[in-house]
């Protein structure tokens, strides 16, 4: 039984997903690409040979040879989209954010636990990254005892936009990191402080973080979204008996003109290239029948993230620590 | 049009290359499992859900409703099956090596010349592995310069085998870097010397080879199999300008007990994952109808791993420098 | 003229301190080991050759014998021997803190400015080590554009005491990092910040602070006096342009059982072993007559160092930002 | 009591040891610096406060006011000079090699044996380095098993004379492996093969050896004197349990460009730096009066090397393999 998939969105993350239900997941054929721009669409579909193509989402979402969906549009669209999903009975991987709004979050929280059952799973890939995997791993094994730290670093080469600002590092990038590490260390925040320094050119400037959680950890995050050398993400747990860290993976290094050297991606495609296979054919399955994959962040996970990057917005601000505020989690995400 | 492939051979490898094809290559259809061992085939068949099962292997090469085959049964059975693949017709991926005898890869050549055409690839995946790729990428961009020497180490955890012998760390394991070496510098060897330090115990004792090539190389390569410490393969590609080495891949390292260390793999299944899946994607495409994957390894590059080795056993015993003796490519090749 | 050192304290800094003069500092004299436990004095003064002992320090400080001091006697004397020296006219290199109290620092710097001249070097023997350095060297280059954050790691095997706070965290392990990181950036603080995870034992907790200077740059600290896994300080300058971090050092890699691995020092005394052995070659051209070592902390950089501290004991207690102020650099600092 | 040291040779080895002496070695004092070119000498003595100058080394030797000497002049002096160090009951220590003759070497080894003591240790600085060190530390502490192999790199940035041949990258360069694996192992040398690439230019083409030892065990050396890219040495050395490698050293990493790299040395005198500082001071002792140094190479270290070097050479010639043939170790050498 091949599992017919729509892709809404044909820009680069949509354009991605096609070529992976394309390529990588055996068992899934790429149905349908959605998008307003019905050249952009065509384009991606008979370059990967989808079936067919659309441009209203959710006349694509009903349709009746179409069994599940991934939603790559624009951000604004995430939830009206999951929400047309969860209404018509179909799966739907949706690109992180699943809203910038945590009430917007909500509502499609409120959707699965009406519908008893979840439909939604986010697009926070980084938890299918072996360094997180191995972190996680490690944690579990007690080779690092209690948790007490993890410091995260996340770089890129340099903003798309040049309107880019602190608020929008902590709602646009940060999120990857406050997931991912609400994953590795099973535990929600309960405070965050913003700081940031000054640059001298026009460049929006690194935004640090520092996140208490329930369990009693310290979280410090920084986004630079204009490191300048290369995109660069780094992660540290730090247990109560040993510490891990993630490498800089490089297959080979380069002894020239004095220097040994190794690459920088340009940007997060060629690293987490990987997970994002692995998290898409975590959705299949899903998406034909199996259980929420135990590694994939659900819409609860999304709210969490929305929930986290207001207050940061708050706090970069105001310069004051500000509380981490959730709702009880739901019974359908237990 | 879906490409039925019949896997010759359940056992280890066999079992990896039915996994590859039911899982990872969409448009293959994993048609037949075929092994002496009907149980055996039967396991395999069921767990990865192949259409079919086979004890005959030239009746399942001749089979109607298999388009490709993949040999992976015992070693002295790859050249006389690939054979039974020109003879049907049938692109073939066989695993390494074609034969263990240069006479008898001669004849796997004289079939396709004969045929006018190339159906065998090799199962030398290692020429897929980014390390090679990225040495083989530095080498045609003249970040290099000439090339002047290639330094390689291979080491087991351990030998399967308490009878593993010198002569057959060179014709059994050898033979991966004679291949990637030949393919990284694009040249012939003429001569092989080959040494060996004593063990203070049982087991085989590492070969270590200086080869000169064609080009004016000189290629030296370890084969260690009981390095007791890992899986490990290392290599370096030495230019008159500057020097490219494969690194030590790890996702994490731990900082524990006064010491920070990262993993080896425990053998080469983790190691080349990658490369066999990218290995098995570039035969299905030549299966498909396109031409002859540039990194792909054929008959040739069999015949040419076993000349050298049958070079590198007479080294070995003798003591002295070897001559690497070949026959002129044929046009099939070329 | 061979210059004539005292050493006051002979526990293990001191002890230290009088083996590198005597053994690593040609024209220096080792000329009397001075504690108040005459025993541990004459063990230190006999294994190294010295030509006196004492117990006295003010009355050792000002022997016509004693060209120049070290101070390495218990913290809280450092500052009234330090004001000792400068009454003696004899330069002084003095272990750090000069003083956890900024007031008492006061006290010092008001000396030399009535002196009109500097006599005391304090002992922050990073400035002196290859990482920080280069850093500094990289920074003025301009390798890394102006600089944006610092990033700071201490970690120590374990404390040396079980009553060991959070409070003493900051004002016992952090100052290291508040001058080095200083000098690097050559800036002064204006703001901190403290956090603190909480751990599952009676063990003190790490500190994370995040302090601001006038330069605009962002600092990160974290002092970890039960890492458990070695003694590992890191440090990372991040630039608009470029980042430079402090690599571990080790000599050798050792590959056994299925692991790759490094060690760690169990204490500083290894790692800055020839920080040390710079510093006091340093020292000691000052006191035989040249300028100030344009490397060297003075009085100045220990008053600076316990303000921050001072404020950062606030910061963790409050759960506030804490402003940090300083008085106007006296003109004997320019 | 003051050493007082006499250099012979105040070139860059000379200056570099004069250096030494003046600021390194308390205990030591700079008596004499020597040379054929008096200004050259007075240029050395006078930056480092010489008590006094020579050019006749014959006559500096025998000097009452000289108590040791450190022969860095020419070559071809170091075994004549040697001898008259001997004869003047002096100890001596002598830069590489002690002769490039084995035949001279033995000359000394016959002096040292008439008078019935040690006197020449040999500068083959290398077994001070800490990366050897360890090494040896390990094989000592049984963390490697017995030991199988060792693979050795030495590669400069480029060689200084544009008539340097692959002859002499075995006697000239090559010395310091063949002597620290040696020391390293603990066995002699029974026959050494030689290798060497062609280059496409006129520079010299690296040279590579594979020697056999007593031990059993296998020895590779790579010479590499035009390697074009840094000065950079490596060693691994492999036991039946495990193995362990010399690390590339470096206190920084830079992030840069899309690069992350850290730097090689432009030659052996910051590499080696530390090493021939703790050889001077085992030197030193040694010239006090206390036994020959535990790590220090003798004569008969520097016949071994030569012994070697000249089969190396013959081996490189013929293309064949070639005995290495060493006459019985004297008394005074066990």
């Amino acid at each position: 039984m091949t599992t017919r998939i729509a892709i809404i969105g044909a820009g680069l993350m949509g354009a991605d997903h096609a070529r992976i239900v394309a390529e990588e997941l055996p068992g899934a054929a790429l149905q349908v690409v959605c998008d307003m721009d019905a050249a952009r669409a065509k384009a991606v579909a008979d370059r990967l040979g989808a079936k067919d193509v659309g441009s209203d989402p959710e006349e694509v979402i009903a349709r009746s040879d179409v069994d599940a969906v991934i939603i790559a549009s624009p951000d604004f669209t995430h939830a009206p989209l999951s929400l047309a999903c969860i209404r018509a009975g179909k799966k739907v991987l949706c690109e992180k954010p699943l809203s910038q709004s945590s009430q917007e979050c909500l509502a499609v929280i409120e959707a699965e636990q009406a519908a008893g059952a979840r439909y939604v799973q986010l697009g926070f890939m980084r938890r299918f990254d072996p360094s997180y995997v191995e972190m996680t791993a490690a944690l579990a094994a007690g080779t690092l005892g209690r948790p007490l730290m993890m410091h995260n670093f996340h770089r890129n080469l340099e903003t798309p936009a040049a309107e880019f600002t602190g608020a929008m590092a902590i709602t646009n990038s940060a999120p990857h990191e406050f997931d991912v590490v609400r994953h590795v260390l099973g535990t929600e925040y309960t405070s965050i402080s913003a700081f940031q320094p000054t640059r001298s050119d026009a460049l929006v400037a690194p935004v640090v973080m520092v996140l208490e959680t329930e369990g009693g950890q310290l979280v410090t995050i920084e986004i630079n979204n204009n490191a300048a050398y290369g995109y660069d993400v780094r992660a540290e747990l730090v247990g109560e008996a040993a510490s891990i860290s993630m490498n800089h993976v490089a297959y080979t290094r380069l002894d020239r003109a004095q220097r040994q050297s190794t690459t920088f991606e340009a940007d997060w495609r060629g690293r987490y290239f990987d997970a994002y296979r692995q998290q898409n054919r975590a959705f299949l399955r899903f998406a034909q029948g199996e259980a929420f994959p135990e590694q994939g962040a659900s819409a609860w996970d999304g709210y969490a993230a929305a929930v986290v990057a207001e207050a940061g917005v708050t706090a970069l601000a105001s310069g004051v620590k500000t509380a981490v505020a959730m709702i009880d989690r739901p019974e359908v995400y237990a």
